[in-house]
Parts: structure tokens; sequence; C-alpha cells
């Protein structure tokens, strides 16, 4: 018989969105007059922006005469969107990314885990603790870990535990690691790096031939003008950082789906006979031998996010959505409750009021309040006692749910 | 400093498009005046279905409004979409499939490589030669091969070799492998499979507990109504058989991005421990963890593929291309060549003339009549000595690039 993949049985039964999903069915079910109000996964819920539609519409339209139609795109995107991407993205901020080094994709989400595809099956690995669970469930299925402890800590990997004490940033692990996966501003504690904090991290790269996989899906929201945006803006980080971007926070695109990473031609991996080898010619291989671009469709509607009117545009959405964290911020605080991020990043960190763990709050706040949130030990076990609150959502229903949960815990 | 995935070494350096590209594009710069017409990569060139386009621009709006906009969608893709698709695709053929087996996704070349993350890396794998490059390069780049020979064949690969001989449909082996690759419609050689044919597959996958990775990607193009569109119109097929289809060539979406996966959930496979594992729950899995699902927008131009107009639009752009296709043969019969495939297929398998190699072919015919194609040794050691012939252009540059070639060899 056809033999299965084994490290796939390693992985824990729930992921952690679809428990919350089966905690929050059986609630509704239970109590149907409950208006639920969802502040849990990170999902957007503004319209698109204006830009956006009319560039999409148009490269519709275009798919239906045959002067203008597009059929097989090239695999790494079209020059035309790598372009602007370079230019304002990067180039604009001081950082040398040439578009040949962009690679477009259909999410951040996939290539965090494809990339692994590239790299060999002996590297040490760290991750951050709490952390976002596709880094540590990939390599799982990678074969890169042994098994999960009771605790949800899977053997093998090196996790750097991140908390109020260092202010949700990783000390520099005094031993060496190969891989390691860094996420500013961050998902879930909305903790930011400054320089000094990046810098400390490339020089420790540099100094131990170590990659860093940097994940800045959020780097819109951030607000404070001294804060990197890529890891980029650090010296030497060409020589060892891979960068995964998104379309789907800044321009709302988590249903039309755009994303991109960054692989610098400076980088080098090392194959078995010691050689080095150039880590852009291998993920070039992958994505052309795996992947077939994405929509012609969906990469106009990406490159309208780069003019004028688009830019303005995510600017207000990505305002919106910074106006909500205040909201829950300054209402939690006035509850009396301790939180941290939603200043540079669209989610509040939650300590969990009374010790209760991160499950007992959510299950309370669900029954008391109606509101979903995300249990902070789903993101590894240090989130334990802590909980997510996502911006993402219309302003009524911040309001309503913050009115909720202050009227509960202020009495 | 970080290892990286060594197989990719084994990779033989160029793909086979980027080769035919880089003596095309070597042709135009010295000939500039040449028409060069390309009949080479498999790309669609008409418009898309206008039912396609229609629902596309209302989905585009359905964006633009807080009460219709799209999050993240399933990752396993809309049940609208998923059940259209079982019905029509399935059931109507007598298939037993049911819509919770569909995993849409954004193109069959990722699924047909994806599909072994959830494989062991002990399993015999059988593969036709000639045979689409995709299949053989993610099992060297997943580490299931040795190096390649010198005439491309990689060790550890089972080559079941296909030619006049045996109408270009591989005999049943005698030895026992565990996964099997398969392709009805054929591509390159346009070989068609007979139920018996496929039922001896099939047959041969129970006896021997392995499974068939089914590409139905050019089903569409079947004009002989004694001819499976699915292997799940084959007896115990849902018990041994994944198949793979595509929107790309039937609906015209190579630039649009829409495919889908069977996988039905009695398909088993064997735990190191020899426990049985259901295969559906580790591609969902898989899936859930390492994709975020296809776009909104563009899971609504595949659903209208099912309406009544977009069924119509569909069967004209087949149509169409099956008409170049017939063109395409009947030329090149009348010119004394000698060809197979191009009547339940858009490919035509050429037996090169004068005993030609396939590349000394490809560049007569790039240099004298300006027409390209793909050699078939590219596809395989056995596809030396033929040359595919695609029927996907306008019929203004097949009846031009036939014209050429007839009276090339005719003389």
């Amino acid at each position: 018989m056809a033999t299965i993949n084994d490290h796939y049985l390693k992985l824990k039964a729930g992921y952690l969105f679809p428990e919350i999903a089966r905690r929050v069915n059986a609630f509704a079910e239970a109590t149907p007059d409950a208006k639920i109000i969802r502040l849990g996964i990170g999902d957007v819920t503004e319209p698109l922006p204006e830009a956006c539609r009319t560039a999409m519409i148009k490269a519709v339209e275009d798919m239906g005469d045959r002067a203008t139609f597009q059929g097989y795109g090239p695999e790494q995107g079209f020059a035309w969107l790598r372009e602007k991407i370079a230019a304002h993205d990067f180039q604009a901020r001081g950082c040398e990314v040439d578009a040949s080094e962009i690679f477009i994709s259909d999410g951040s989400k996939c290539d965090c885990g494809n990339i692994l595809d590239i790299f060999g099956s002996n590297n040490a690995i760290a991750v951050t603790d709490p952390v976002y669970p596709v880094y540590v469930d990939t390599n799982v299925m990678a074969g890169h870990t042994g098994d999960a402890n009771d605790k949800g800590e899977y053997g093998g990997l090196v996790y750097l535990p991140i908390s109020a004490d260092n202010n949700f940033t990783a000390q520099i692990p005094t031993q060496k690691v190969d891989l390691i996966y860094l996420c500013f501003p961050n998902n879930p504690t909305g903790a930011t790096a400054t320089k000094a904090h990046l810098q400390a991290w490339v020089n420790y790269a540099k100094a131990n031939d170590s990659i860093i996989f940097f994940d800045a899906a959020y780097e819109a929201f951030i607000t404070d003008p001294t804060l990197p945006h890529s890891i980029y803006e650090i010296e030497g980080a060409r020589d060892c950082a891979i960068e995964f971007r998104s379309f789907s926070k800044n321009a709302g695109f988590t249903g039309t789906r755009c994303a991109l990473t960054v692989v610098p031609k400076t980088l080098k991996g090392k194959a078995a006979d010691g050689l080095e080898v150039e880590i852009w010619k291998l993920w070039n291989r992958r994505q052309s031998t795996k992947f077939n671009g994405v929509s012609y469709i969906v990469q106009r509607g990406a490159e309208a996010v780069y003019s004028t009117e688009g830019q303005q545009q995510v600017k207000g959405l990505v305002n919106f959505y910074m106006e909500n964290a205040q909201i829950i911020r300054e209402q939690l605080i006035a509850a009396g409750i301790k939180v941290y991020g939603g200043v540079n990043a669209p989610y509040v960190w939650v300590q969990t009021p009374n010790g209760l763990s991160s499950w007992d709050f959510f299950d309370k706040l669900l029954q008391t309040c109606n509101v979903v949130g995300t249990p902070g030990s789903g993101f590894g076990a240090a989130g334990e006692g802590y909980f997510r609150i996502s911006a993402f959502n219309s302003r009524d229903n911040v309001n309503e749910a913050m009115k909720r949960i202050t009227e509960k815990f202020m009495t």
C-alpha cells in the first residue's frame, strides 16, 4: 500500500481556528438570539479599494478581447507589478531590492510553508513562542521536528519565548540556529521591532550563516516613523533574509489573494558537498515547476494599490482599522485590563484578567459578552494567560463589543 | 550555513519550455522580419467565455460593498462551486463524487506537485515515457529519485514506455508500484484511454494497493462518446485514484487560474505502524495549513462555466480548438507526415520526417517555416523522434503555419 507522510500524524488534532469555530458554533446553536461579534480571526471586513476594483474590472474586460487576452503569465509575476513593488515598497525606503528578486504569489501563508521545499532537512530552526501556527505546523509536516509534548511544543524546534518581560521581542539566541522566523509587526502580540533589534538579528544571522524568514504582512500598520517596515532597511540583510509580504491586510485582499516574497540574489545556502548555492535560483525553480503564477486579473488589482488613488484608499483602510485598534486599547485599559500592541499593529494582545487561562477567558467572553477573540495559548505555550483581539471589523461592531466588555468587567 | 534541499541539484538545467524560448528568441533576434507562429506551449489564445467575464465583474462589484464583501474563503473552495462541479462533471456521468471530496485550487500543476507532500518517501513511482515533465521534476525535488542518466531518466523511477506500438497507452506493469501517474487525453501524445484500459489500471491498483494520480486536464476535448472523462467512471476507482482537473484548457483559464482535485474519502494510505489513514484527511490538512483558497472573483468565474450560457460558450471554445486540431492533422497527413492524436485532444503528435531528431526537426521548422512546436524528446527519452503541435491558436495562425509546413515538406 502507498505509504503516507507520517509526520502529518504528529500534528495536533485541531488547528486553532477550527477549534474556535467549533466552540462559537456550539454556543450560537444553544443561544440563537445572541448577537455574536467576531474579533477572532484576522480577516478584513471593509470593501476593496475602488482603485483595485476598477483595475480588476478593466482586467476582466481585457480577457474578453483576443488582442488583450492573457494566457499563462510568468510564474514569478508580471514585470509591471514587480517593478512597482520594488520601487514603492523597497527602493523608496532605501532598500536595495530589484524587481527580479520579487516573486508574486497567491498568499503569504503558502509562501511561508512552501519556502521549506528548498531547504535541507537538517537545519536548526527557531520560532518565537507564541507564534503564528503555520510556521510550526509546516515544519512538522516537512519532518523537521519530533513529537509534541503536553504543552504543544515540538521536539527539535528552538522556541524563543516572548512576553511582557522582553517587550515581546525575543532575545538573540546564544546557541546556533540556521533558520529563524521573525514577524514584525507581530502576529499575535502586536509588538514591533526597532532598527537596533533587527540589526542585532542580522548580525547574529551573518555571524552564524543563518537565514531569517521575515514576515512583514502587517508593515502597513506601522505608525511610528522610526520603525523599519522591511528587513532590508537593515545593513547586511540582503545576505541573510527572505521577506514575506501580502496585500491581504493593507488592501483587504484576504479573499482576493495576492502576496509576494523577496529572495535577494545575494543569499546563499550550503549544498551537501559544501558548495554555496544561490537561494534565488532554487526558489525560482520551485515556483516555475510547482506554481503557475497569480491570476492576471488579481495582479492588475494589486498593481492599482500603487496608483495615487490606490495609495490614498489603502491609507484610508489602514487608518480605519488602526482607529478600531485605538478604541479597543482605550476601552480595555479603562476597564482595568492590561493590554499590549494595537499601536503599530491591528492586534491588541490582552493579559487575561483574574489569572484566567486563555481558553477560560475565551469561553467567558463568548458566553457573557458574545464576543469572540483568540486564546493566546493557541499560538504557543508561552501565550497562555493572553488573548488576541483583532481590530478588523466594522466600527459599530468594535464599539458594541467594547461596550459589552467594559460593562461586564467594570461592574 | 543553512543547508539546501540537495535534490534540486539533480534537476536538469533547463526545463523544456525555457529552452524553447531561448532558441526562439535567438532566431527572432537574428531574423527580425520572420513572422513566427507559436504552436509550442499549450496555452489558449481565445477570449474568456462571456458568462465567466460577466460573473467576475459582478464578483468584483460584490467586493465593493460591505454586505457582499468576501474575506477569507474556505481553503477547500466555496460550496456553491464544489457542488456544481460534483453534480455536473461527476454525478451526471454516474460518478460517485461528493462536493466535500473536491478541493478547488489555483492550478493542476500546483496540485500535481503538492500532492507528494502527503505521501511517504519510500513509494515506488511510475510515469509514462514521454510524460508531462512536472510529474518527474516534482518527484526529483521531493527526493524520490536518484540522479539522471545521459538520456534524462532518473534513477528510482519506473518508466513505462508509450509509443505507436502500444497506441501510446502504457502496458500494465508486471512489477509492483505504489503511485502511478496517468494522463488522458494525454499530454503530449494526444492519446486516449478506453474504459477497458482504465479498468485494467484500476484492477492493477486495487490488486497492488497502489494509488493512481489521474490527470484529466484535457477531458473536455474528448469527442468519442465511448471514452471515459473521469477515472471515477471506472468500477473501484474510488478506492485507488485521485483526479486532477482544470479550467485552463476548457474555459481558457490559463491566465485566470482555477483547478480542482478530487480525493475520495474512501482512499487509504499506510502509516509506518501499518495503520490505514484516510488520504482525504491528510490533503485537507495540507490545504488548510499551506493554502488559503482561490480568489472569490475567480471562483465566481469558474462557477459560471456551469450556467447554460457558460456551457454553450465553453463548448464553442473547445470546438474551435478541435477544428484547429483537425486542420493540423489533415494538412500534415496530406504533406506525407505521420501523425497521432488530435482527435480527442488538442495536441497532435508528429513523427518527425526523414528520421530527424526532435530538436533537429524543431530547428528546421523554426528556421524554414518560422513555426514553433515542442520537441518530443523534451517529454522523455522515448519521445525522441516525435514532435508536439498544439491546436491552441487562432484559425489564421493555424492555417498559415500549415500552409508553410506543407509547402516546405511537399516540395
